[in-house]
């Protein structure tokens, strides 16, 4: 864990000026550098407000329309750093010319005004499409797609500054699991162009975002999709992962050599939906997860043990590898979950599951720094070792960063 | 089929120099324009001489030491037009700066001189490795491997016109099943950084080359690598398409569907090693077929049938799709097949397999012109429809191509 690890000497100077000698501050961690996130479906209806579409609106990757905001709220906020918003074309524009753009707006807005960095997903994808987009001609379907991808990237630019920019290209060509317009038009067009479409025009749109690359093959077909688009000069800022282990944990070993092979590109690697479940474990012999459709999927006490220890073994390892940066979780409760799955961190009626308190104890425990109070020396100095992220000394502001052990000087206003 | 026939208006002339009118002429096909072709493994001991190297000559992927050259080679040439001849870097070099060049390179002459064309495999592989190679550094490997490439495709260019450039990409640069020296050079450079190597290599070397992009994998793996590969501005000649069938004959349908996602690309394919069994099936759940080893894996009477059922199947619905330039069948006898298996058309004992005669039926009989007596009308002319390919009339040749009706005038010699 030492890449995740920073420490600073820390010169503290009173509202005068001069060296803080020999008193007891309070240190503080804020937040971690390391991004971990959560999908923020369920805000979109607690904080942006109803669906202006109804109830006809897909939302079918997770989102609970009955749950208490403020404890909801307090839960998710618990945990995580990062929330990922839902902008899938047919649930975001559901009727031509009519995005939820306000409503996702004001989603955005309320979880950064509370510290949450807010990503976008997917630009481009093949699944949850608008009906009106079928029977286009392709040209018709490229234009209005790099319209769209243009309107979001550049649209929630300052709000949105991350980005799933495409999502599955490696199936996108050749997905038979339900008609779409995006399909033909990957198939017309191939992988790497999809792919620098989805990129440039969102980096046109925002210069400033993180663009993830994203896909749930992690075999060698996405090797070398990724070796295609780096040849073909794409700047990828991110390897998107998928993780969904509806079938099962896959394990530490397993999980470490897929991140081996994927970290040689030298890109940052997000885990970015990540998911256990609870309950009884998926068919192995299911290949599209979206093809399990049961009537009831139910949390178990001997699930709930097995989740715990398996969320706690799974970030462990994803931290522990120098190449992630980020583990988006894939739902905060069992309510609405994607696949009605039990892999909630949280159960239906609202009370926490033991992953909940396990995730909990890692990330604002083992790996955090509560208000500690310290002593500064005769100089003013006191030594902080801690995750990289953000802290406070009697609240003013310092960051423990991967540049390794520095100095700094934090100054405390008149009002301590 | 159409797309695989022609017709030409024939004019004969006479040694005089006018129409031949109202004669009678004999017509006949003499080659194919399609590939049709077999591993001529057993060549190299038959026709190119004993083995330099000894016995200790790895030699694992189909040959057999003590079949007669006189009646192997009468079935072999009487069924194919293309030999591919085998040049594992760790059998054609097993001693560093000794390679069997001459032997292959009287082998090679021997089958041009009978009509045959001659295709090399593979230029760049990692398995057949010399055991010299392992341990020395990525740079060092990397120049070796490029001098090899220039030296077989510059060397036996004329003789050698056809190569699998470079053999199964797709696991080249995360290959677990044996120790070699080329696995961990794809894993630095990248496998289009291999691809390139060896089409740049290749391609200086003998500018007339036809350069096979050849592998085993059929998933969107490979769709992807191909995808990459011509992103980069690789000249890719022609997508290789492994069906080693030792788990079962695939089907028409299957089949089909894998050849329109590889015919997207424009490019010919080439069925490059192509085996259906004679005898009882490989278990399915066998990853790498070089795991199964068995002591004896005979041929029988149900297996022979079921055997030349599937490949009349199996060749019909390759030659029927525009996209395919080439089939190769792995092995004529199951004397030394690789792994033992009963896949070739001819039993141990040199007798011929109802395979045999059923592909003959098709190949030099249903899509063949035998010796057949036509009448020119009065004008000197008739016309020949049949099988792209080459063709003479009382002789004199001429050539049906995929150019649509055609006129031709043929003018016979003095001597009749």
């Amino acid at each position: 864990m030492d890449h995740r690890i920073g420490e600073v000497a820390l010169t503290v100077l009173g509202p005068d000026g001069r060296p803080l000698a020999d008193q007891v501050v309070t240190v503080e961690q804020r937040r971690h550098a390391f991004s971990f996130g959560n999908i923020g479906f369920d805000f979109v209806h607690l904080a942006g407000g109803p669906d202006p579409a109804g109830k006809g609106r897909e939302q079918s990757f997770g989102g609970a329309a009955d749950v208490d905001l403020d404890q909801f709220a307090e839960q998710w906020l618990g945990l995580f750093n990062t929330a990922t918003l839902p902008f899938y074309w047919g649930s975001y524009e559901p009727a031509r010319g009519a995005p939820d753009a306000a409503r996702l707006t004001r989603t955005a807005r309320w979880l950064t005004e509370r510290g949450i960095v807010v990503k976008g997903h997917p630009l481009v994808w093949h699944t949850v499409q608008p009906s009106w987009l079928l029977g286009l001609d392709l040209d018709e379907v490229e234009r209005l797609l790099r319209e769209r991808v243009r309107h979001l990237a550049g649209g929630f630019a300052g709000l949105i500054d991350i980005w799933d920019a495409i999502n599955e290209a490696v199936i996108m060509p050749v997905f038979a699991n339900g008609d779409n317009a995006i399909t033909p038009l990957a198939r017309d067009r191939g992988r790497i162009a999809m792919v620098r479409l989805a990129f440039e025009e969102a980096r046109a749109a925002n210069p400033a975002a993180t663009l993830v690359l994203n896909d749930f093959d992690l075999s060698s077909a996405y090797e070398c999709l990724i070796e295609g688009v780096l040849e073909a000069g794409i700047q990828v800022d991110a390897i998107g992962l998928q993780t969904h282990m509806h079938q099962g944990y896959r394990g530490e070993e397993e999980i470490g050599a897929m991140l081996d092979r994927f970290a040689r590109y030298g890109l940052p690697l997000h885990l970015t939906e990540t998911t256990l479940v609870s309950g009884h474990l998926m068919p192995s012999d299911i290949v599209d997860l979206n093809d399990y459709q049961i009537p009831e999927w139910p949390t178990t006490p001997e699930g709930e043990e097995r989740q715990a220890d398996e969320i706690v073994r799974h970030y462990r390892s994803l931290v522990a590898h120098p190449a992630v940066r980020a583990i988006n979780y894939w739902g905060l409760t069992d309510r609405g979950s994607w696949l009605g799955a039990p892999v909630g961190l949280i159960r239906a009626d609202g009370t926490r599951k033991p992953s909940y308190d396990a995730l909990s104890a890692l990330i604002k425990g083992e790996w955090w720094l509560p208000p500690t109070e310290m002593r500064t020396d005769a100089g003013g100095s006191l030594t902080v070792r801690g995750f990289h992220g953000d802290y406070t000394v009697d609240g003013s502001p310092f960051r423990i960063g991967p540049d390794g052990n520095g100095t700094l000087t934090v100054g405390l206003p008149e009002a301590r």
